[in-house]
């Protein structure tokens, strides 16, 4: 538990849970002891939402904790209504809290003709009167940059690495199943002093859907933890767990942020054998019916919590990570 | 069909189906003898949309058509990405024709401590890239001025007042259900020279349900045509017919621009004895097993490719109407 | 008499009188027991204004209190002036206090090729450099959405239905002049407990310019209050004052908030028989030439002070309102 | 009388005269042989105006020539609701041409606490949506820097020293009454090659308002031509008049872009004796009754027709000048 | 040679070669058969650079050709001068050229406290009026995405690939010494049709400045093709070439895009023995004393040329790679 | 030393220096009793620069000082990317103090087709993100509106004026080389109750480079205070400096605000015989080897300071001249 100290510059913290967000804005509620504040939320026969504060936040210090998790484009707009609310109310300042940001894997024109979506979210956050924002690992880096409105990105790099120090494992090797992830896997061995490899896909042929799966580097009679940011169906994690099997490695480990989990994603995760736990975190609220017996779900609530009362005071969000 | 002038300007006119207006665009391209634009829309299984134009708009005058009917948020939201993609391939200029705008009805703070949700439907638009708008029957005229670029805010009026006219009914009078629509109910009038009635809603109480419905103005003996702006479930104008019909009126007739028609509409709009016709329009696509046996259906295609045709050429759209 | 509670965040209150609004400023003063700030305006020869502020307003809550009545364009121009002027003496924060908003009649384009003034006007206040506005009874409620600062529009309805109520007249009813005002006309029904009627004025033929008027609605053997937002020469409230007489009506009142009364309203509204009072309010300071002596001016410095009060502490003014 | 090549861009060349410069209007479009656009302009009881064009402007360059001279504010307003409607009708691109810029002396902080009137203005401009302007002689040329849309400001400095080439004038010295204006006095002298003085003023004691003129350099037994860029009552040229020939000064000559003339400036024009000749031109419109015996007028019509011309068409302006 | 079809819109090409691209822009000249325009560029002597246009702009489609290459800052402020130059001139339509964008690596904020100078880089071209960019090799492609204007990011990727195809080299395997690099590492590996390994490098230890250097992946008995983007000192590539070197490789061929080689890339690449081939380009302009025996230098100019004509001609510059 | 009176509004004071002010900023912190705070900044070998803070100012009210003297576009650019570092680190107020303004001499067009640098230099430390600004002796006061942002624009008037009081000279007249600078160079004759005169240099025929140098006004048997703004290479001052002696006067003192002195400012300045002192000021810092026999340095340090900690504390700045 956090002691608050004296307040300064805008207002009092405001806490307000989005639709997605729920569970984890009343733990985050809890580690500030701060009440969230009520609204209501109406969903009119034509779909669109309106809302109404219980009570004003003139002048006050706004966090709105919204995940932008499915139902995607309707939270999205339920967060951006939510701003222009409270912006029309003469909030003092507005965060919007997204642990999950939706669209960041259209952050590139990797093709001709294709437009980059994530730009596009942060502008719609912008324009809709935030004035500051938070989330968590942000499929890459650089998405920080689409925004001009000063945020706190957060990683839960050390929350999951630590997991994995305090289980002390012999032998093993940290992979990734996706090139674009490779320097932070790279960041993930070196935290624990261990090699690194890569699964590697690659389609044969121009026309073909076969695609060759190799492993670079060396897995053999190693466990092997595969670290990604974001899972949707499991579908390439699972494939990935397969052939570092294959290629002679014992057990293996899965460790994510963001735990989207569409379907077949528990049948898939549970499908793969040999899988010795799978360690994610709420970014994504995960109903209970996707709860899996071997699954870790570590709580962004105190990182959250701690920087938001940070940010209220106007103190280093650094320092939480001895930087 | 319209024959195309000389281009100039801005390239070619492209068009561009959206998900919620496919129907409506082909009658739009048909008029115009201009083909639809190819483009893939992926719904990847986060729910987040992907685009890829089939061919290059660098330099050309592009027109999405796109409703924000239900699913509303997936379709404004195809409606801003696409425009991203749009922008950044380069398009000349690029219009967002939406026949029917979502979150119109949010067009003020008539209380405290709520959004006004249109105007940041306004600024999306903007900030995605669009360059001018095209739009049919703003739930208020008003909303035009949230946007600062130009656009085209047609109106169904002429369509359905003449379809009325030619229908050379006698002894009508014109009433409406939403104060609101009392000024657009008197155009109407005024068109068919014929008087005006008003149904009042009032609650009866503070905390009571009840609401009593009165008519001011006289509809006995005479047939009412009951006239709005977008009907969703339909109960309004349902309770409207029964309290004029409780009042002396014979036949009535139904007229209204956008046709939501959310559950349960067609069954209330049904249960309605003796309405003689129901007269709207395609702003928003209804499916056909909405098509009730008293339902007309006007086509807006012509009025938005001529406007469309107009806009490219640079000539006076005003002149459409005499005006 | 309002208590001021410890100030926070902007800085101390500042108000500035402009030309339009010295006495209303000066009561508000009074009401917050904060005096008006001195300043310089010079009027040269090529009528260009000049403004130099007595004293330094660096990181103060300044509020400028400036009606836009006539000469309109001179002290629409002023409030800017003064707004640029504030922004770059570094205050803290400035609303731009207009309880009467010039050009709000010009709110959208019913017809091809005009302007949206009052979304200029909107556009030229924040581009000046005000934070944030404060205004009375728009003409629409959309109007708030043209700004996209946040901003309070404040509302005479309970004053001036307040002021009926105690009168505790018998046999009412609520009548208006305008269509466009008919919902408006209605909370002032409902609020009364009173039924509802309106004044249709309706051109005959294309090119005549005789009008035809007629009453919607029973008006006869009752008193009619005749509600409207803004009255200038009085002539089409004056014209359904002598309608309702002909139908039969008895005493006639008239309530609005925006007193303009330029000429020749003052004649206009004393030539008319019977109208037992007019009820409005100092938003638009009424000189005392203009004073008849069936007028009751309500003044809505109390409102405006206690939302200065609030808007400064950050403190709810919905609350003011039981809202 | 200028030919017209291909257009090409913008559609075609639209002129509208604003209320300001009728006259000057006029004489450019004989120059270009383009008809004046129409449209009306109301002035309602509560001095709003409002703007209905003739015929659309879709696609079109369009040429608003409106000068700010009086009645200022509501010139300027006339101005920018004009660019709105033109934006709104979809003008394919907007020149405001304002031969006269009001507040351009207020383009400087030389005390605290007061405003940068002109950047107000030129931010004005473009808010309400021009996308270039045109301009004679603003005040400052680093006025031009207040906007960031581009923009042709001209001036009559070859026109002016042209004229006095012209007259083949022996023995002659430039002078000017504002040091402000010292370079630009400094280019007229060199244009004529003759010599540069200078009238300062400057008040005598703190409080006291007596203030001591004197002419720096020599002006004995000299024709002297005091230039300046804009004259109000006149009041400091004639000052400037009489102490040159309190010096020995033999012909005096005014030369001057703007005429403003506001009282008492014909008053004392006419009572200054000795002065040969007032050469000015018509970027303000003179009436008639201001013609004085001695006054030349040259216009600025060839000047902004051509350089609208070449606008339009692409080609450069500063050609005409051989730079 | 490109044969140029009849042009519109933006008028014609009008091509400018900045201090740092001045062989390049002569290239992309003759490509084009379109000729340098001609400015002066002046540098003061307190470092103050100042443009003069030879010849007029107004209306034409300009592209600006300057890399960003050392001396950054001066090159940088160059291209925004001449930005502003030709916007202030009146340019119909602004293209920057930067075959390389500095800064680009500065793209995330990969620890607390430090700036995104890329998108400040961005920002300051689209403030200074590009409406256009163009550039060549982004470090990440997420950089698009810091820019609201829509620009051409083209790839030497196809070029350097075919290169090496080619050269029909056999038992290649593709490596990259930046783990950042490794998905666009892939994608050459995969257009070869070779396998791929990485160099990883590796901090000892907290506060120690040894690395620990690892080839992962197998590189025993294989030519290696050591690819990247840009190359400053060219210390970790060489680096990398005796790693893979003291791992088995045979031969080591080096590719990148951007040749930056600052002091003492000439003396480091020279250094190391059996470098077979150093492919790169001209997006930096290669001074003739570093040109290496082993080096080849493929242009980007017709790749820049075609791109610029086709941006003229508003044609898809996706087809120029059958995309 | 001042008093630091109760922080409010942003924070604590923060100091930052630049690496072109490191002492100047020294001596600010002096004054306000405020340790610098420290950051690392690091040159690339590809001369790109990147930028650390040691602690966080997350909610605090930033003081940047960095003066824009050579090497000019690195110490520009390092100003705009620790501006943008500040941001994204939540500064709760940032004011880039830039004691000399570089480009301020590309204020304006005087010719075709050049740029308006300066205004450039302002948009791109507003992009930034740069909140405030504080600035000494623009070039042009015009500059500050380029502007839109506030700033406290100071100058070394009074300063520089109140030294030569305090000498107390005797028949001294005050004259200016740069015609530019007239209206400045009265208000210091003003000051020193003393007559003003001009140098004036004119070019003899079109092509010529040779220069007629003359004085307007009376210098023979006088003491001349040359004043100007800036000094770079001391040609013109020295050329005024010659060209008075010849006209009689007797002792030449030079005194500017900005000691640029550029190569071979120290060799001319030394060159000129009888030039008795040379008075400038510290806003670029002067090294040693620059510091002549004959030159007195004022510090601006306490100007900047005082006017800091009012900008920090809310209070008047005019207040301080007795404005």
């Amino acid at each position: 538990m956090a002691t608050m100290s004296t307040m300064y510059g805008y207002g009092e913290i405001r806490l307000y849970a989005g639709s997605a967000s729920q569970e984890l804005a009343k733990e985050i509620s809890e580690y500030l002891s701060v009440p969230l504040s009520g609204y209501d939320l109406v969903e009119f026969q034509n779909e669109n939402l309106f809302i109404r504060l219980h009570g004003s936040v003139r002048g006050q210090d706004v966090y709105l904790i919204q995940s932008m998790s499915p139902p995607v484009h309707r939270n999205l707009m339920e967060m951006l209504i939510m701003i222009d609310c409270l912006k029309r109310d003469s909030a003092g300042r507005i965060t919007a809290v997204f642990p999950y940001m939706a669209y960041a894997r259209s952050d590139k024109k990797d093709q001709p003709r294709v437009p980059i979506s994530a730009r596009l979210v942060a502008d719609m956050i912008e324009v809709a009167g935030a004035n500051r924002y938070m989330t968590v690992d942000l499929h890459a880096g650089q998405i920080q940059g689409f925004f001009s409105i000063p945020g706190d990105v957060l990683t839960t790099f050390h929350m999951l690495s630590d997991y994995f120090l305090r289980k002390n494992l012999q032998n093993v090797v940290i992979a990734t199943a996706d090139l674009g992830f490779a320097k932070k896997g790279r960041n993930f061995a070196a935290k624990l002093g261990v090699p690194l490899a890569f699964v590697e896909k690659r389609r044969i042929g121009e026309e073909s859907r076969t695609r060759a799966t190799t492993v670079i580097g060396d897995v053999r009679g190693k466990d092997v933890i595969l670290v990604d940011d974001e899972v949707l169906t499991g579908a390439s994690l699972c494939d990935a767990a397969r052939i570092v099997r294959e290629n002679g490695a014992k057990d293996v480990y899965f460790s994510f942020s963001h735990a989207l989990l569409v379907p077949p994603a528990v049948e898939a995760l549970t499908a793969v054998p040999d899988v010795k736990e799978i360690v994610t975190t709420n970014t994504v609220q995960i109903p209970t019916e996707k709860h899996l017996p071997q699954m870790t779900i570590l709580s962004v609530a105190p990182l959250l919590g701690e920087v938001i009362l940070r940010a209220h005071e106007g103190r280093s969000v650094g320092e939480l990570f001895n930087e």
